[in-house]
């Protein structure tokens, strides 16, 4: 994965600032469909400079996520757009490096939603979260211990609610909530079959363990891998990609099957809407279908963190980063790649070393 | 609807039995797509004879619902589809005309799934359920006193949780479940919009009352409608019929609505699954579509008929019967006529007197 972006540099650098400069990462155009790395822009701004009660951070680990395509669209979504010109932004992992704020020192780290930029100024240190660094590493405040790793939680468990004897389907299973998600579910004592984009995906993600099958979709048509691999159907389809996988989860759910629906990727990046056949399966075999979004669960972190911190650590939990090196301007080639399905695990953009 | 099927007789009439007769329909065909009289057959058959424990019923009245059409099919559904050339079955009110068992009297109302038939032998009188005179008509069985009407209560308020100030949306809003659910939603303080598929079944609604607005879905398009009259949003959608409707409500959907899904009675009928376009919005808005069928819930029968039979004896509640007359032979065509909206409220064929 890692180096797989010789084009990373080939964006717009725009410079119309001669002093000391900063650099960020802009929408430099809307994607129509796929997003490539026109759609972004890397320019040069002023160095930030801080106030009263400001913060100065270095950004160390952008957070790549699916949801940052639907940001890019003009139209709402459960998160505003992003303006044309404007700073993408994303969680930030970053250490501060200057503090005019009693709460923030000079060294610490914090995440929190911040522009795509070497440095970023925040205005009396609003919206920054400390990070623990006994918990685990730092970048695991925007993986396994933040929002990713929650939204596997709330969807595979609170949601899915999978029992012993249960099969749960996991979409995207090398992804950074997929690979969570089916973990937890066997956890819970489910057998859990997942499905992965690529042969090294699939190799990978049975050699780690915490999945009894995992099928390539691209070579094993969803109906006969979930015909072979939960020949007792679907109890659990945590979804994280919409369009025929989800049609072929219906078709293979048992009564009673919980649906919880993370993220619908595969409409993400096309125009079109093919629309989803089969869906009277939700009232012949009354399945729940429930849409969820992390903004609505945060109060869950603390404790969702106390919970998994310590399998981390044990060891009884796995979770692999995709960490993208070579700095800011990798970052637009990161995230097309990761709509691409590249990403083995969560993708960060290391923009500085910790 | 009275009297609008002038070609109810027109189905075979085998006849193939010479002593005492009793007549029954059966399936004769499978539908493709939309039903028509030609998929059923009217038989003389032997007149059933009792033996030891078993009750004789007259049919009173048939029960004509739309989950009849998924029973007409081969594949499964959530109940099993009928034989060919087998009778028809559905909820039947009846009276005991002879009896056996000592738990039956002559003259005696029951209600169960019986064939279409003139005249049942039921087995030591086994799945009949007695009638209480004092509840309502006996129709009421079979009608807001029972399936349709708990239905109506389990979807609009269990799954759909209105509190006041939500708006709610139910398709089908004339039907046997609409009418009910409306009513149940503006019991619990929401706004109430119905779509109904004529002029007739508008008028007659908003005359009725329960409903804040109906609108006319075959000339008013559901964006138009939805806009005008919730424009606060959905908070629930009643969904009896998937489809272009339910692509609708999906687009007007607050976050967080939540949508019960009696049924896609759109789909039952035609042979192509276009596909539910934009069911995205599940994620985004985050939605919850909980699909419910009513076997599931029959334990709570009885405490909703406690609760809902002083309501309309009071006339607080309305319900109304679109009762067919005229007989057993009147029955393929009156159930033709159901899927094709025909019906103003709940349908029933009256195949003798009370």
């Amino acid at each position: 994965m890692l180096g797989a972006f010789p084009d990373g540099g080939r964006q717009t650098r725009a410079r119309r600032y001669s002093g000391p400069i900063n650099t960020r990462i802009v929408l430099a155009r809307r994607p129509v469909g796929w997003v490539d790395e026109g759609c972004f822009a890397t320019e040069d701004v002023a160095e930030p400079e801080i106030g009263p009660e400001d913060v100065l951070l270095q950004s160390v680990y952008l957070s790549l996520d699916p949801y940052l395509r639907g940001r890019m669209n003009e139209g709402p979504s459960y998160a505003p757009g992003f303006a044309l010109g404007a700073p993408i932004v994303s969680r930030v992992v970053a250490r501060v490096i200057a503090s005019r704020n009693a709460r923030f020192a000079v060294g610490e780290h914090v995440w929190g939603f911040l522009d795509w930029a070497e440095r970023v100024r925040v205005p009396r240190g609003e919206g920054l979260h400390k990070i623990d660094p006994a918990l685990g590493r730092i970048s695991h405040a925007v993986s396994v211990l933040g929002m990713p790793g929650l939204t596997a939680w709330i969807g595979a468990i609170q949601i899915g609610q999978p029992v012993p004897g249960d099969t749960v389907y996991v979409s995207s299973a090398a992804g950074a909530v997929g690979q969570l998600a089916g973990q937890f579910a066997k956890r819970a004592g489910a057998r859990v079959v997942g499905s992965v984009g690529s042969e090294a995906k699939r190799a990978h993600l049975l050699a780690r363990g915490g999945f009894d099958a995992v099928f390539n979709y691209k070579t094993t048509p969803p109906d006969e891998a979930l015909r072979s691999h939960c020949p007792r159907g679907i109890d659990v389809y945590f979804d994280n990609v919409g369009g025929t996988t989800l049609e072929a989860a219906l078709r293979h759910a048992n009564a009673a099957a919980r649906f919880p629906v993370c993220g619908m990727i595969s409409a993400y990046n096309t125009e079109g809407d093919a629309g989803i056949r089969g869906l009277q399966a939700v009232l012949t075999k009354r399945i729940t279908m429930t849409g969820f979004i992390i903004y609505d669960h945060v109060h869950h972190l603390p404790a969702y963190q106390a919970r998994v911190a310590p399998w981390l650590r044990s060891g009884e939990l796995w979770f692999d980063e995709d960490i993208v090196p070579g700095g800011l301007a990798q970052a637009p080639a990161a995230l097309v790649g990761l709509f691409k399905g590249e990403a083995m695990g969560k993708r960060l953009v290391q923009v500085a070393p910790e």
